[in-house]
């Protein structure tokens, strides 16, 4: 399922803009609905503008006895992205200084763009280099650099508020695994199991969007908005390979993101790395940019950089594995429940404890109980003592080791019995408020 | 003497209400002044209500032959707690109905009670079921469950001031020697100790209560004086075995009888477990519900649930010491004596260091000190330089890891020489007054 | 160069009046220009009264036969410090009461004084008591204790504003090394230093103190005025010995001066203590008192009491090293240019990152970057995005593992390009104002 959509997207020449990022929106678009937005060249996104848009038909090298010694139809990665048009004859010394090459990883082809300063390339395996012995090539780049658009992907699914999770992943490298193609093959099958939920109290909104440029441009439009109404949110990128969890906290620190990532990695990852904020990354470095500052973390396996194999061609079919992005997915919806279970109540019965057997509430007999009973026992009476008003259903899984929707069906019994009462408004408007008095 | 004590106490069936609580607490009034309080069948506390008084004459089982194969005479716990009067004969299917065992633990009389449910039963070793071979077997439960009254009994002492240090331990367990007598022992022996004590700076209150709805009935009655009144308070419970303590804080956690126990624990104890306050637990329940939230932590030894004798007739003589309870004794007097001698103070010279050899405070002759010289030094020149009216003693104390009693002679020899001056209002006033502004 | 000054320094007779004082200052005077400044006996400082001037011409003892047996010729230790004019025979017996060892370290003189109580006295190696045989001995104590005054030590340097960093080291033991030469080498080194900078933005401060009394008697002429301009300062002391630092915190434990300190320390020093303020020390106590409660913190290699030779003769040249006292030099050197460097920026966008390459500020071409672009990198976007007027140069080093002063050039580059703007005032005093608002 995840690898046959892997070998869908992995062979389209994505760049920041192009035919590439639509045809891979439109794939994604068969299993969830993903609407095409377009961003004209020439805008202005703060302190962006919106490049020309980029295509590509074909790019290659030939000898002088007219043989191809590297082509794009053998890896996309040979151009160097934004490569301007090139049609001519360059001597060995001219088409070296558009050769790049990884000199200690010898085996793989480098993964170079040049977005924003006229210019071409191709990269090569170092290796390769040697292969290279005639004093003059033959260069043909067709590509085409026009005004045009950059396209964003978008998938929202209205819940019962408006407040909203956030997820956002980036279709702008071509032919690379875990950076890229596990990110929105992850959000994908995330998206795909929400439009299965029903009664989410939150709205969801997915992004799929050319990296930096891309979310810069959609803040650009919508950021006062996203700042009103996101309650928790996440970039999702790295997710297809390792055994362990990376997951990098929003800028805050200390928001509704942070706080259920952390909750479920505590209680069901084996072992999870944990990082502050910081501008080296992902579209987090928009999302938390000093202006808008959102709540937005990011769960990742084996991160970008821990991997030798990262922004080359050895980040292939071979490195990512099914296992790994379901296990991402898993956990992305084992927060997704945490945040939609959670909620702050307060008891009603705050002189003493409350009578719990005379509501059915309580075995009669003492003394014998079971695994099963003490288990609810302490759910009620953890629930009954910290519902204050102040801790939430997250804070009270804490502190008796539990996951917090385990919580949720006891919550709905107690206050069904009268004993708690949910508190307005969500927790995350509670929270958002105090940030704003402190920060 | 603790074991003479001991002895008098363990034979009486004790339950939540019957004769069993008032001879308990006449023979405890023989050491030490205990006034008696009844509190009537039917009165409503909060959301409980005192039930009908349950007492006991006898309680036995012959079998077909005549022959009595189980009796109370033998061990209280084989009577469930609050059985209704039985009198007939029973088939052995019915009986065994009526039989509660522990398979884990086949030589234990487990302790059953069934306080709110009309319900009769009896408990037995597992390892004994096998002598139950007859098909019949008459059933005497001699009870009675009559409108009465629920007994508390109350010790106070008058100090100084009307702010108070409040201590409590239930009286409702049969036959049990960690989990229960060790409590109301050590609590005696605490409140001897300070009968003999003069001029105390505060009040002591000992509650005598059988748990949960004894301290829910006192609540209901003056919960709202001692919220105003308890600077600090201990449940006493469970310490009668082992060689640690176990220290579970108050539900604020930062109280003075927390402060005040960590600071001795940290100074005297080999080791020690401290615990977060949660509703797993005894009396502390109550006195740190919502409403009332009051300072009150209680200091273990090993404690309910730490040890697999707890509620079995294996939590006997065999299980408790002497040299335990006289361990929990002395430092129950070392926090109360911490307690008493915490004061804050402020300097008087701020503007750099007094001079102390004019005042006779510091050896004239430099660089010769012996270690008692420095000891002194040590403790005057630490309570100059903190006392700024925010570090009270045990503050200072632990900065130079003293107990906070051992700097109370060198702080008022300063007073004297007109270098510090108490502070007022009493530093858990202010503690409060600043808890309330938080919370 | 610093054992040059050492050994010039060391035969000096100081105490805490007199000419060795006057003496100390000139021969740094040399070096870097110092005045001195005098407080007459008599004059009330605080709680203190500035005491006679104490000079001496010989003191020695000679035994019945008129052979010199301890002259402080020999060692300026001999004599107790301030030890009243004497001469006369006493019997051996008498003498005993006068002379002081050290019997756990029996080849050690140790160093004794008795500043406010007449007396007089000897002190000698433990192990040459057998030397003494005599029945009678002559003394002689050629000393004088006369109106006169007490002589501080000051050298300042004007920066560009009044803001200043204050170095505090003191000048009133005789011939000891690391406590006390190394504090006033390692001063005038640093003093040395900053004479030699230009544009520097603090003003600079050097006391040169009798300790105690000394620091005394400028605060209470020059308090008030320190307290409203020292942005940090430090008790230079006990720099002579060792491998590894000790940092003994300013009272507030959070000021410039720590900050700058630990900063340092966690990126150049191998290994380091951190200790909290106590009133067991040198001049920071004097600072650091409430009325003043000064940013003064106190960088040492070995300290006072953590080596067996402190306070007595064998503290001498063998002990102390060049090195060591460069190592301070440089490091207290590295505190200085990091509170220099620091400032507090804003980023001017806020909305999303800026573009970079447009400025010139990153590599057009993506994907190849070398370690010393990605540090530059990683610089500029670490300051464009924690630069909101909360974090100064230190805290966003301290985030990438950099020394203050390596962000300085990239601030001010980013500063020039109008992506940074300088906040008002020094961080410093927006940093007092906090603590003004909390303490």
């Amino acid at each position: 399922m995840y690898m046959n959509l892997f070998d869908k997207l992995f062979p389209i020449h994505r760049s920041i803009t192009g035919d590439g990022v639509r045809k891979t929106l439109s794939i994604l678009d068969e299993l969830v609905p993903i609407k095409q937005y377009e961003y004209p060249t020439g805008m202005e996104c703060f302190d962006w503008t919106i490049p020309k848009e980029w295509n590509i038909k074909e790019a290659y090298i030939k000898d002088s006895r007219g043989k191809t010694i590297l082509d794009i139809k053998d890896h996309n990665l040979h151009l160097v992205g934004y490569s301007v048009p090139v049609w001519g004859t360059f001597s060995k010394q001219q088409l070296m200084r558009h050769l790049h090459t990884l000199p200690d990883m010898p085996l793989a082809i480098p993964y170079v763009t040049s977005y924003y300063k006229e210019n071409w390339g191709f990269c090569v395996q170092h290796d390769r280099l040697g292969e290279f012995t005639d004093d003059e090539y033959e260069v043909v780049i067709d590509t085409s650099m026009e005004p045009g658009s950059l396209t964003i992907g978008e998938g929202f699914i209205q819940g019962e508020t408006d407040q909203e999770i956030l997820f956002s992943t980036y279709v702008c490298h071509p032919s690379m695994a875990v950076n890229e193609l596990s990110g929105p093959i992850v959000q994908t099958f995330i998206y795909q199991y929400l439009l299965e939920q029903e009664n989410l109290k939150y709205s969801y909104r997915f992004l799929y969007v050319p990296e930096t440029i891309g979310s810069i441009a959609y803040l650009s439009q919508h950021g006062e908005k996203l700042k009103e109404n996101v309650a928790a949110g996440y970039v999702v990128t790295c997710v297809g390979h390792g055994e362990s969890f990376t997951y990098k906290k929003s800028k805050r620190g200390d928001t509704l993101a942070d706080k259920a990532a952390l909750h479920v990695l505590h209680k069901t990852a084996a072992s999870s790395k944990i990082l502050e904020w910081s501008p080296f990354g992902s579209d987090e470095r928009q999302y938390c940019s000093q202006a808008f500052n959102l709540p937005v973390g990011s769960l990742m396996k084996t991160m970008y950089g821990d991997y030798p194999e990262y922004h080359t061609s050895l980040d292939n079919r071979e490195l990512i594995s099914e296992k790994a992005m379901k296990e991402a997915v898993d956990t992305y919806i084992s927060i997704i429940q945490t945040i939609e279970a959670n909620e702050t109540y307060k008891s009603t019965h705050i002189h003493c404890e409350p009578k719990l057997d005379k509501r059915g509430l309580y075995p009669s007999v003492g003394g014998t109980r079971g695994a099963k009973e003490k288990d609810e026992v302490s759910m009620i009476t953890n629930l009954l003592a910290f519902s204050d008003g102040n801790h939430d259903l997250i804070d009270i899984a804490n502190k008796i080791n539990k996951l917090a929707p385990e919580l949720n069906e006891t919550a709905l019994l107690l206050t069904e019995k009268d004993l708690l009462r949910k508190c307005d408004p969500l927790p995350v408007e509670a929270m958002k408020a105090i940030v704003g008095q402190i920060g």
